[in-house]
């Protein structure tokens, strides 16, 4: 039995790497041998214990790679393909996937967010991809591994959030955090038309990053009150869309105060502990306010979408790989991004 | 100078029938006759003190009357007709209504709610009407005057309800709480086309004109456990769509219990307190899931869509009106509405 | 070799009932032994060389029955279900499906629509249902076959006019024709909420199940000028919603010319011949209208839905199934119902 | 009485400059000293006879220019404030109105394009602006006249094709003809996100324009077959959206036969003669296609909305201002305009 070298979750503060089998690619399935992934604050949140996966799973879910093993009834590619995977592999066949709601794949919670949560996932050198015709898509040629490595989530997410924000051409948007989620929702609202977007975080370096991305204005919340400021700039209006991109109580409040009557919370956070809705913000209910959640949407329309957003030049997402390490140095990787270390965005993971 | 009777709120607790002087048409306005009119649950929260309005003001947002005076400029209507007024009167020109958001006229909270709020109200003789080209709707001949006096409100609110909730045919539906706009949201759900349309309440009389209004199954939470029976009757995958009539934690809460991934909050009721996020049932921001609210759309098309609505037969608010009063006799009415009591759900006011 | 009687296609003019082999289920695909299914009008065109398909074509895309046989890959069904498949079978893996295009499957128009077309379908007593899990739909207890028949095409489709429609609480909507797709349509403006259902025909018989469907007013057209009576009808407003359900120009024009202002027109017809847009009532392209066509929705989500509505009794179709016959009857069937005699709205096909 | 000059049509073929009184400010109405206007489309076809309008009517829809008066009622305004009025002035009270489609005011096709049409437009010294509270929007400072003079229409109607098409991040889009509003179009699809936005016209100089706007392919479709092309560059996928930005057979026909299956036609031409729907192209009606029509949205939250991106630098629409004329020469630049001479894009004409 061939083996291969995978980042496994051992218990809470601990991911190690580890010797596994390779995957076989059963009915449906297919291995693809993965030569470029990155490590997502959600596995941050796992290896602190915060999100739960069985111990001994592989971590990791945004896979780029060579496809290395077709299972029966893959149809139209073919191994040695390059291709990209979303983070999010929904069946395509179930009543939830066929109503339109593919990251619930299943009728479950998040039900389509498989990899390395419940099952494999892809800081290995090799990953079994389920649903494979619903989720392989070829990589334009011309684009590189790391042009293409925030297709399968960040850029999925953070596009996500400004389209189900449904902005609007000339409208005023604010992001609230500009951690990568944050500045994709930054270049996905430049896309949707938004004449002033506004960026929030309290590092400058990610502010700048962020102007890069699209913000017309940011503001850096340690020296400025945002809401003061985004008051000051709507000339009291309030912004027609908010996006959260952190998942706090405070991010998700000065969302809510910051929308005009009739605006949109569009929330992609992961929140834990309370989280406690501002009344007055929220005008008691009667604000005709809208707030929406978005997980990262997938199957391989959607990275075939991004991956001609990427290859016609007009969001470039390369500047966030500010590290590059090999999978034998994957707990170096973890170590340094889960302390934000080093002015780090997302890092490359090389097998 | 002419004077009438109006009832007026003077302090916590304490809404009395006063003299005023009859109001005037200004240019653009309108001036009608009540010839019957209504008491709201936001009256109550008025009347309480825990929705503040300024002392002296008139209360009520519910006319239905004739017109007897047109102010300079207000064209196409005459002395006489018979009319209908939204509780909510947009002025169609501001930049938020321009902009669709009419409930929110002028960009602030709630905005467009100006009767027996930050104007004199509709439990009179005589209400001045703002906006008079936008808000006076003629009532179509052979409607009596409690046949459509459901229209500048509860009937607008709770059928907002469905529509915000994007209810489809086919849908799965549950209503949390059944008074009036929890009643006229159950219409609503209907005549979306809900497949299957659930109705809770803790008190039998109103499940049973749940029942009356569309509901196919009624739940009496205080003999039954709504989530355990919602799941049983959904097969485990909960609900499309969840309306919130109430504006309670736990009604509120309920609502998102019961939705599926991906599924509608649709959330009309008043909050007031504190209101949480129930994060296990909101999946940590990772359902997909929407929260919308409506303040009752306002505006004469509404109302003419609406009094299209009662004249097709299609739906018989009729029943809601439970008992009548005269105006001189309003405080009896209020003290019988505040405390519900006699079963009451809806009463018709005729000064 | 098992064979079977099938409804064959043979020649312009030629459908006949022949001796096929039994299809057997491959991976993803079952096999359903046909209880009851019916005619289209489109087998119609098929039949008379108007829409052409390959010689040897088994006929028919309603399928209602039993499972015979699961393929590898098929799982969550039993052999013995009865279960209802959709006309339109997606696959709900390929771009297309996944970007909520499902009757376009494979992304060629109406791609979705296999069965008796570009596949062997219903008028048989076996049929092979492919992308099965996408597809197989078990009948809740309680319903007869001829109860969830009309589900897989007319049923989606005509509901399906109401919804690419648009149709909202209050809404008037005409629906020029009253055939099987036409009375569908009309339940389904019903189902929507509109206030005034107007339905055209010019066999009273049709008018009068129009009726029975929703409607709030029937034209006859050989009696009456629709347009002149629709112009009355709305005080000269026009209607908000035209659906087309026929596929003439006469139909087209008269849909556009009863249209409001910023109206849809709602297109179920197959057109053939010549088509013109008449720009006056096009308003030259000015008038802010939508023209939107549907093909009949599938999956196995769909049926879910609409077999939930039959459940519910909100819309009860069975009084459409005006005929009955034997599968070894079938050629008397098509031509009673080519030719539209003796007040045919559907027939139930029996194998 | 004072008088002025305006461009008046006189009958097909003449558009004269004429001495006319100055206009009064009524009750609800403004008066707007012109500082810049400008010529369109379709006073071209007013002065050829082909879109008729009254004998003595001023020409011209894009007014920018200063307050003069202000009538009763037209409260927030100083005289003296510089403004941009939209081409369509909505009442925003009528029942079209306060339904959302507001460009067909009163319910009457294109009822609120008045200025030029219905009353005396902007081609003038001074204009008079009905339901000024409506429309009146004061230039943010720093914006000159040039840089918003394409707001009013084209920029208004060129970007609401993008919009009406619902064009998504990642789409590919055509164009067909790039004229002023086709670019504007071009320059709306790219503020909508699409990646790939092919632009057609027959003229290199305005191909030339079409890439500043944002087309990343053009096509002159007198050296290239744009269909070949389009099907060549999408892999025969075809495009997601198309705007018709002509008002011709031959480019509505090509926008459609360019569609994938489901894709929407989002047509701005105004149309004359004859338009013919092709039949296989529209998939006889099974093509899941949606046509739409967008007449210039109005409004001053419309132009409040424009102006903000012109504000923002995100798109630059001065460089289509190609020619210069004072109002006493008009005459001239209609000449010039109306034979499409000297590469004129627009032209800017100053009282």
């Amino acid at each position: 039995m061939r083996t291969m070298k995978a980042a496994v979750y051992v218990r809470p503060g601990v991911i190690s790497l580890e010797e596994k089998p390779v995957p076989t690619a059963g009915p449906g399935c297919a291995v693809v041998k993965i030569t470029t992934t990155t490590i997502c604050g959600t596995d941050i949140h796992i290896l602190k214990g915060e999100f739960p996966v069985a111990a001994g799973r592989t971590i990791g879910h945004e896979p780029v790679g060579i496809i290395a093993e077709l299972g029966a009834g893959v149809e139209g590619y073919s191994v040695g393909q390059r291709v990209v995977v979303g983070a999010i592999t929904p069946c395509g066949q179930c009543y939830t996937c066929l109503d339109g709601h593919q990251a619930q794949c299943g009728g479950k919670p998040a039900g389509g967010w498989r990899f390395g949560n419940t099952i494999d996932g892809s800081q290995a050198e090799y990953l079994r991809v389920p649903n494979a015709m619903s989720n392989l898509e070829p990589i334009p040629d011309g684009l590189s591994d790391e042009q293409v490595l925030m297709c399968p989530d960040i850029m999925s997410t953070g596009f996500g959030g400004a389209e189900s924000g449904d902005i609007r051409i000339g409208d005023t948007v604010v992001i609230f955090a500009q951690g990568p989620i944050g500045l994709c929702a930054t270049a996905g609202a430049k896309l949707r038309g938004a004449s002033l977007i506004i960026a929030v975080d309290g590092l400058q370096a990610r502010l700048d990053v962020a102007r890069v991305m699209g913000a017309d204005v940011t503001i850096d919340y340690t020296k400025t009150d945002p809401l003061t400021e985004i008051m000051r700039l709507t000339h009291g209006r309030g912004v027609d869309v908010a996006i959260e991109a952190l998942g706090t109580q405070v991010t998700f409040e000065q969302c809510l105060r910051a929308l005009k009557p009739g605006g949109t919370l569009s929330s992609l956070g992961v929140y834990s502990g309370k989280l406690f809705m501002p009344l007055d913000a929220f005008a008691a209910g009667l604000g005709d306010h809208r707030i929406v959640t978005t997980l990262c949407p997938g199957g391989k329309e959607r990275m075939r979408r991004l991956m001609n957003v990427v290859a016609s030049g007009k969001v470039n997402l390369e500047p966030m790989v500010t590290h590059r390490f090999r999978l034998d140095e994957i707990e170096l990787a973890y170590d340094l991004f889960a302390n934000q270390r080093d002015g780090v965005l997302k890092v490359a993971i090389t097998p």
